[in-house]
């Protein structure tokens, strides 16, 4: 059996965290420092920070390039932030110490999409120092793009691509709430919507991700997010959601061929959202209907398939990645 | 733009003309061979074969390794028959002589589970002479085994796997029909099932690749075929199923740990059968339950991931692989 993987978790907030805690269940990864930047976590045995009962014997550090360096693992798993311009630096970092990187960053996805020069210079870094790069997740990375590019395996052509998400978003955490503005006022909502640090990031990765695998030549992407304005009060464990106030938010996103719509993410995320699913539907000789039913549960399974594509980040050839040239992610062992 | 991937297309029955076809519609791949042994297609131009209603400049001929050698294309696109003994010296041919291949063979999906020794030795000389061989297909391949393993990329673990997959047979082609009986009195039925090449191959592949895939240490594959008797009349294209004869088949196929299934794939073929699908249902954490409504289409789903897989096959390490370490298939242009 080869031995397991060594893997650095940097960024320890819900998803970090709920991913640390499954690879510390995993035999063939592990799990050999923590990092965070927060002040309350910095010190700790990440034992306390999972609720795992026990101590794990790993302290949460502070300081990235020190434990990268003294610990030299193959992996450093990387959920610190949604955006680039926030993680360049410790990818630059692992990069040229030749360490493959599972990174959770949405704008990460099609890194030439949005910021072409700085996907070069990471494409590059990554070359030189030996290290793949991979960003991946459920939305996006799965539900409303990979899993219509694997359907797309088994037709002729696709003309056309539509995606159906509908998350309840009742069952989901604080932060995921405050981030769809549930409870805002109509107004607030619009006033987040203005800051663009607000709503969900990597819709349009996802439809990029899409255009290229499918190869549909889409001209331009553009997405309108709107507010979902309870009709009844909602409890949730966290917050009430009165009557009146939003429940959270509709996001479509578009691809345009021209003036003809060829790629279509519907996404509803709101508290109370019925009929929870995702759905795939390919325009396309044969046709495609594929149906998740209930959904693909948030946090669970954004924290699986960070840890499930451990295994093949390592395996893939050096350089900045997307899920389209990795091999194939499933559940490790 | 790279050049076009140059393909030659051995086999051309109703899989490899389906796919034969696809290929001439693509401008990511040449066709520039085709080779059969039937005597009826050698020697006539492949659009004839096809029914493109103009020639293609391709003639059928008879000699693989003639062909091979004297055109040298990127990749063999393989689709001559179920068996590893039938396909056997055709694919060290290939490895020979540096030839990618992409198969339509059941057994060569896992080829290891039934023929260890020769999996050793068309790996080896796929290695030696630089090329990679890979078999794939929808059943088995994907709607049964493939689709399963990337739906576990969303999961912690999998404790259990259920796929489900029907198929209403009048919708298909007359040597299927043949295949699963349909027409048969029941004792013919039992007679064929005797013969050991009535029926479908490659089920318990698909629960090899699934053990494998989902890290269930499976210690025994087992499956049950039964006709399935017609309770009315059924017409078909090709034939006319009197109540009371065989419709077709449903197999059940298992894989056990101890005395426990973990593994369990039920396919229900049969002219009538009513709501074609395919589903995967994972006893996992979170847990799945996939569905394509409507099913995957058979035939043309074939030709189109045989097809949707060559790109792979060539960009893939030197050897003998499997659908879970080549790049994840997508449609190519």
């Amino acid at each position: 059996m080869p031995s397991a993987l060594r893997v650095v978790s940097c960024g320890l907030g819900a998803i970090g965290l709920a991913a640390a805690r499954l690879v510390l269940q995993k035999q063939s990864i592990q799990l050999v420092g923590a990092v965070d930047i927060d002040k309350a976590k910095v010190g700790k045995d990440l034992g306390e920070l999972i609720g795992a009962g026990k101590p794990t014997g790993i302290k949460v550090e502070r300081d990235t390039e020190a434990v990268l360096k003294r610990l030299a693992p193959d992996v450093l798993l990387h959920c610190t932030s949604s955006f680039l311009s926030a993680v360049k630096d410790d990818l630059l970092l692992a990069a040229r110490l030749g360490i493959d990187v599972v990174s959770s960053t949405e704008e990460l996805l099609v890194p030439d999409h949005r910021s072409p020069t700085l996907a070069r210079e990471l494409d590059a870094a990554a070359k030189a120092g030996g290290a793949s790069i991979l960003a991946t997740g459920v939305n996006p990375g799965y539900a409303m793009d990979f899993m219509a590019v694997i359907a797309s395996a088994v037709t002729f052509d696709v003309r056309s691509a539509r995606c159906i998400r509908v998350v309840d978003a009742g069952t989901r955490r604080l932060s995921l709430l405050r981030k769809i503005g549930a409870g805002l006022g109509a107004d607030e909502f619009q006033t987040n919507m203005a800051t663009g640090r607000f709503g969900l990031v990597g819709m349009r990765e996802s439809v990029a991700l899409l255009a290229r695998a499918l190869d549909l030549e889409v001209d331009r992407v553009d997405q309108t997010v709107e507010p979902v304005i309870a009709v009844e009060d909602h409890k949730t464990p966290f917050l009430t959601v009165k009557e009146g106030r939003v429940s959270g938010l509709r996001n479509h996103s578009y691809g345009y061929v021209g003036k003809q719509t060829v790629l279509h993410l519907d996404l509803s995320m709101y508290v109370g959202a019925p009929d929870p699913r995702d759905e795939v539907l390919l325009e396309s000789t044969p046709p495609i209907h594929l149906k998740f039913h209930g959904g693909i549960a948030g946090d669970q399974a954004a924290a699986a398939i960070l840890v499930n594509n451990l295994h093949g980040v390592v395996a893939a050839a050096p350089g900045l990645r997307t899920v389209l040239d990795v091999q194939p992610p499933r559940l490790c062992r």
